[in-house]
């Protein structure tokens, strides 16, 4: 027989629903803590998990990139609220997305673009109004609107009690990166606040195919624009300072960086910009 | 019959008392982390959620505005602890006030004036070192003193233990905006940190004098100094770049902004500056 | 008998361990929120706190510093782990300490150095990579190895399941305060970002030594490079702006500091400097 803690425990892990937040409303001014306490009149024994709330202001494609590449650390049944809302107050949709048992909630404005590249997705249209506060303002909807959402979902409403199913959310003009034989062609997709560009590409993906190439890593080359890097390196300490390096960094993701320097304002690069990778031999 | 799941969720509710910080302390020296660490030996169930630790250092009147504002946003039964304390180690007193269910812990400076404002409150002068840690520093009470108190609170103590009622509480200068037939006097209560000027005039209480004055949005004019700003707008974009914009905003405050500058700078309106508020057509 | 409520809440205290944080990773890039998400992959029902993510970046000594001082407000049961590693990738060890009651987990590179002045501590090596995430990535182990460790002590997986016993764990070129009669001679190991100089001084060492010596606080004298500081104040605010000042600061650790300005700038002193301390007649 169970003994009361092992009860306990169990109870506890299917009571305690995780919310991840995800916003560029910073921390000085008070309003993640405020939507913490909304979440927590409705799901009191809820978990709220910050990944960051120092987002560049407005920045949707930031949010994605995160959103994208965090989501996946967390449990399945983690809900995973994400503000960067530049429509605030317009006619703008709300969604509720559900992909492998995570749950997402966000506006529609791209921000869950990745998530839309994946199958067995479903997107609803969050528009039942018995769900959020009482009063709606026109300029703080995420205490508002998508903090009840997250929180009622991790009561276990459904997310087909939202709103309606659609198949039409906005997308950002973004696209995985292209793998074919012989040439990866990724993007930047983050700027850190230290201009490092984080691409697109991840390790695994970029493995299996330079395997298939039989192409080491120090006889690869990355191009872009005017320029080139010769080789992936392993560590930022393999090259000299203010030499450029590319690296799979803490993302897992190729990273262009300079040692030592801001690699945004050095290059010119900026988001969405095109890497393209080969055979040292091809070129 | 209830399920144990059921049992344990209400148990659960019932004895996780949330315990919210706002201080000046900063995020970066660990002070917060052990603020935390000697209320979870007190009261190991709590759920600690911070407001911010990046106000202003020293500025009672920026907490003041913060827990105004915040702690409605949080579940009856909440502990606010609130740490501004310019006159920590000196004879200052130490409040503990009860107001519509919620508990505060803060030093005797003013800065939960706004509650004072209200009807049924109960201003305890805490001096029961019973509840405190046992050796006290004269530079962190927030650590030696103010978490203990709250901890104790989150247990069930009743403030009552904590010390005898006063009717004395430190005030800062500060009034209620002031509502007449065809003219509101509100004042500036907070910058934030981009220069927006935020008053303590909420918008139910607007919203209830204009239509009395039968007044719409377009047709109401702002007085300061020897300034003014026609209309309140519903969004920044209404304005063009460098314009005053006078909007509500994320907190349910007017707030005077220029887009896309520092309102602060440019207007030289300060804290507890007065705004005027009158229709278009009393000028 | 206990009631339910009573039944759980001790279970709950036995069930939620606590888990601290301190890295030099910032809060920006979403690093720290990952590595909960891990830790609540493995033990649902963690209470994890931030000590601090705001390191100086590869600030070894520092990170030692505030988890030297940190860990005792905690309760026993608590776990550490402290990423501060600019060794990652390479093939420095990882460690799980165990001392008072409390469990370390943190990079073999000096960081948890004043531990290891203390009697009753095991350090063992973690080796078992069982006990880690699937995919080490050679950039990011606070992610895949150290949260993971963390995550099943919380568990209540031994610390000697993760690894053999060592003796010879790297340590910072740091000693205690030496205390001698007539003369203390303690060092700087922290400086804050206001630049004030924060020794290894303790205030009850100090007050033990100066009863011994028979010396009031007014009748101290620091010594340090060709500088010195009569008397150790009680408030900032004894002194005039500009003026050196030496007080027990909120860590309880004697500090240097000026008045409105930067003692690290202005006095040149850096980490590890030595200040001797005696009675102003010695001199």
């Amino acid at each position: 027989m169970k003994s009361f803690v092992e009860m306990m425990k169990e109870a506890q892990m299917k009571n305690q629903p995780i919310i991840t937040l995800l916003t560029d409303f910073g921390n000085e001014n008070g309003f993640v803590g405020v939507m913490k306490g909304v979440i927590l009149q409705i799901v009191p024994q809820a978990r709220i998990i910050d990944i960051t709330h120092d987002l560049p202001p407005f920045s949707i494609s930031s949010a994605a990139f995160l959103n994208d590449w965090s989501y996946g650390y967390f449990p399945v049944g983690t809900i995973h609220l994400c503000v960067v809302d530049p429509g605030v107050g317009t006619r703008r949709r709300i969604l509720v997305v559900e992909h492998a048992g995570h749950q997402f909630v966000a506006p529609d404005n791209g921000l869950l673009t990745p998530l839309f590249f994946q199958e067995e997705i479903q997107v609803y249209h969050a528009v039942n109004d018995r769900y959020w506060l009482d009063t709606i303002s026109q300029t703080f909807q995420g205490r508002d609107i998508f903090s009840p959402i997250a929180a009622h979902l991790a009561n276990g409403i459904p997310a087909s009690a939202m709103g309606d199913l659609i198949d039409n959310p906005i997308r950002l003009h973004i696209q995985p990166p292209k793998v074919e034989h012989g040439m990866i062609d990724c993007h930047i997709r983050y700027i850190d606040r230290f201009g490092n560009l984080i691409t697109d590409l991840d390790r695994k993906t970029f493995e299996r195919w330079s395997e298939e190439c039989g192409c080491k890593d120090h006889e690869i080359i990355l191009l872009f624009q005017d320029q080139c890097i010769e080789g992936i390196s392993h560590a930022y300490g393999e090259r000299k300072y203010g030499e450029l390096v590319a690296i799979f960094n803490g993302y897992n993701r190729l990273e262009i960086a300079i040692v030592g320097s801001n690699a945004a304002i050095t290059t010119g690069l900026g988001l969405d910009a095109s890497i393209k990778i080969c055979a040292s031999w091809v070129v």
